[in-house]
């Protein structure tokens, strides 16, 4: 049996992982970083001891919102978890005997994903979570492709408009600051702020700020001619960013992460019309796009699984 | 000993290949496409057999400018030398009989590149080639990266500008419709039509439509404000486009291939400071960015040696 920790700024999400890729027995508990990284591994330690007790652990996998180098052990920077140069492969060894596994959150969902989820039946996989950013894991022969300095897959910082809106990396159209829940919601309150009457203000009884991806599709769904321009224009941008990856990539699939792919055919369907319209090679067999099976349990499964690359 | 050839619209381009990876032979006839693909094919044939005479052939390797279907042998369409759904294996192994390995022409200059130039000391590369378009091919362990359904590596199709100028694929905003040699002389022949006095149109007398990447790069460096312009507001558009690749990929080297790559530092240098600028990962090692080593070659050396993967 594998352990694997999806390790986040909230939350410490932790599973006892079977063969067949089952969580067996979760744990969870609030990160609060704001205590330091010492207190956060003494959780990973206690964490982890609870969850195997008797049983006999080959492993554990650590899913880290940050860069990490895998060969040192180490998180190089994770600033959600509050770790900075933290060699954490050998402070959890003084208390765990077994071999330890880091790697990126979003590979970490990729691998998951890729070998009990949605990609579970092809070689050659991406994962696009999409959420405040937009991140990406990539799968080749069903391991996960890092890069030479293990930094690959940053896809949400593809700029898709030069010149275009101002990203926190620096650059200017990053595909993130379109197509991210974050993008779809500011261009949503952009539009909003003029506006009179919408079906999308009233669901918020007026609240501006809580209008999000839900409320817009949902707007879309009812009717609304304002949220289904918005969403229109939103799968546009979307479309724009999957179609580069696959005139890229050409992966056999892509596995849609984040909240949201609860929407499901409401989001595939469009956003598959738009892509497929983009794509170089459209005479060849098509890259599939669907939405994730393992939800939030992807990261624990792909760090309990990281041992097989 | 392997034959290689580089089957282009111009020109069919022949080597016997060394297991160094040298060309020991080499030969080249002019195409001539409107014949029709049965002429190509008995040139082929005619070409590998007078390289071979006696000697002991293990394969010969092809590269095609256009799409291929590799497990039936097939060239589905190359509209360059005018194939379409030509079953190329079974007419060679007519007449040779030894292996046939087939694939697109920048999948061959990337493996010949990977093998024996630029990249043959990193397991990961790009071999980006800059001219009329932008083409793209991606080794990963020394290996060509095809993607499912053997269409990976269309970068010049990646989206750069979404709305921005119409491109032939039917996208608006492609990298190659601003980064390709043909995008910069239409940049400076934009600029130059309305301009009285330049040191570019004083170095093709006048005729405006003489005016190409090289004059361009020499006006530059002698001085010309409008070529200096010009060829900053060029790299930062090719810097855009290289930065995306390396935020994907982090290929650990990046071969830049086709005629401007012959400027050498004048190109790199600038090149390598614009995209390390917008880089995500600006605290992790570099991708290396360098010129092409073997020239046309690449082509040849890259087919004769696809045999390896």
């Amino acid at each position: 049996m594998y352990l694997g920790i999806d390790l986040g700024g909230t939350n410490i999400d932790a599973g006892l992982v079977s063969d067949q890729g089952l969580i067996v027995k979760k744990k969870s508990i609030s990160t609060r970083p704001d205590r330091g990284s010492a207190a956060v591994i003494d959780d990973i330690i206690n964490l982890s001891k609870s969850l195997s007790k008797s049983l006999e652990i080959q492993g554990l996998g650590i899913g880290i919102p940050g860069t990490v180098i895998k060969d040192k052990g180490m998180v190089d920077y994770a600033c959600n978890i509050n770790f900075n140069k933290v060699y954490l492969t050998k402070a959890l060894n003084q208390y765990l005997n077994y071999p330890i596994y880091l790697d990126n959150d979003a590979n970490c969902a990729a691998l998951g994903e890729a070998l009990y989820g949605a990609a579970k039946d092809f070689d050659t996989s991406m994962i696009v979570t999409i959420g405040t950013g937009i991140g990406g894991g990539v799968i080749i022969n069903k391991k996960i492709y890092r890069g030479f300095n293990g930094a690959a897959g940053e896809i949400g910082h593809m700029v898709i408009k030069s010149g275009g809106l101002q990203c926190s990396c620096g650059r200017k159209g990053c595909f993130e600051k379109y197509a991210s829940t974050t993008a779809l919601e500011n261009q949503a309150k952009n539009r909003l702020k003029n506006a009179s009457k919408s079906l999308m203000l009233e669901m918020v009884a007026g609240q501006i700020d809580k209008i999000d991806g839900k409320i817009i599709f949902s707007a879309a769904e009812k009717g609304d001619e304002a949220a289904q321009d918005l969403i229109q224009q939103y799968i546009d941008y979307l479309a724009e960013g999957f179609a580069n990856l696959i005139n890229i990539f050409e992966p056999e699939i892509i596995v849609i992460g984040g909240g949201i792919s609860r929407q499901g055919e409401h989001l595939l369907k469009p956003l598959k019309k738009e892509t497929y319209k983009r794509i170089y090679s459209k005479h060849l067999s098509k890259t599939k796009i669907v939405t994730a099976a393992l939800g939030s349990d992807a990261g624990i499964i792909g760090a309990a699984n990281l041992w097989k690359g």
